[in-house]
């Protein structure tokens, strides 16, 4: 039986690291379909999405099961409920790549993103895509620090977006209001999948030590 | 033992009860501050948000004490682990009324919302918070349809925003890309707070139900 859970519990993290990686892939179509005004590869995440729900749904009946059938204790139940708490904020990940496609598809066949802004959204949806791969491989081979380590990327991403939040609201910025507030919008959907990121980070850690680092 | 568990039950619901309590006052401070341009408000909601927080881990803690220890199945492991889920949610709303707060702060001295939109904001922040005090008596005293109730209000909410967002882009909106940026966020948080309450009902009605209702 204890076999038999670990079996359980090592499908259950193959589950979470795909969803990972999906939302990673998620997000790199989506600072592409951003960056180049593309419909199609913006649709595409938009409708990739609803698989990734799909799974978060999947992950958190096979938690259920494995609680209701072997009520797991001590740190087996921390990582069962990790997997839960994780598979909701990588399922959010999800989302707020969607809604960066969303923006893409909104505008079309306007760019969403003036010429001179390309660059620094293009840095944004390369960290925190990278971010989310990383948590792949940290959910398939768990390694001490995840939460130190995608905070620090996660400081990055704070400062890239302070830079263009300033660059936003500066006197003269020229696009204008509607622009300003899209923009802004954008920028806080990158900032929040990176946020996600260190929360995921900090509960993997959790799971695998019993205490929650703290910032 | 199953008398002692439903008393633990209990007290999980009134933790969480007190919870959405508490985000409703701190929503309601928030606007309040917001549209007065209250520093010392704002602030008090900053302060407060950290309780909100330890709440959330007393909870889990308690959650996880449960589960540890009783081993629920069925409905009873259902309302805990929904329990922790909610107890998620409403942190979530606490931060994002603190960010609204934060907004306020960030401001002063200056009024972070014109003149001409202090009543659309106004609004935003009592139908939010209202939302928050519902779950608090549906988490008191379930009852049945508590999605649908609160996914209607979130239909209001997102009716105020759309009309604040279109406002705000219009070509005539006359307070520049930095107000624009800042109102298009500050909407925002109001309407995710409506989302998080909505997702809580929804949780709720599974808890009840063993079904989660589909939009």
């Amino acid at each position: 039986m204890r076999e038999a859970f670990h079996g359980d519990l090592s499908r259950l993290g193959s589950q979470l690291a795909g969803m990972s990686t999906a939302a990673a892939a998620a997000m790199r179509r989506a600072s592409t379909a951003l960056l180049t005004a593309d419909l199609g590869l913006a649709e595409q995440v938009l409708v990739d999405d609803a698989k990734l729900d799909a799974q978060r749904a999947e992950c958190e009946e096979h938690a259920y099961a494995l609680l209701a059938l072997q009520a797991p204790v001590a740190r087996d139940l921390r990582i069962v409920l990790a997997a839960t708490y994780c598979a909701q904020k990588v399922e959010r990940m999800g989302d707020l790549a969607a809604h960066v496609a969303d923006t893409a598809r909104f505008n079309h066949p306007e760019h969403a993103v003036p010429a001179e802004l390309e660059s620094t959204f293009a840095t944004l949806g390369e960290i925190t895509a990278s971010m989310a791969d990383r948590l792949a491989e940290l959910i398939t081979a768990p390694a001490a620090g995840a939460f130190a380590e995608l905070e620090q990327v996660d400081t990055q991403v704070d400062q890239v977006h302070a830079g263009l939040m300033a660059t936003i609201s500066a006197p003269d910025f020229e696009h204008g209001p509607r622009i300003a507030a899209s923009l802004a919008l954008v920028a806080r959907f990158y900032e929040r999948f990176a946020d996600q990121s260190v929360s995921v980070a900090r509960r993997l850690d959790f799971a695998a030590t019993g205490e929650l680092p703290t910032a």
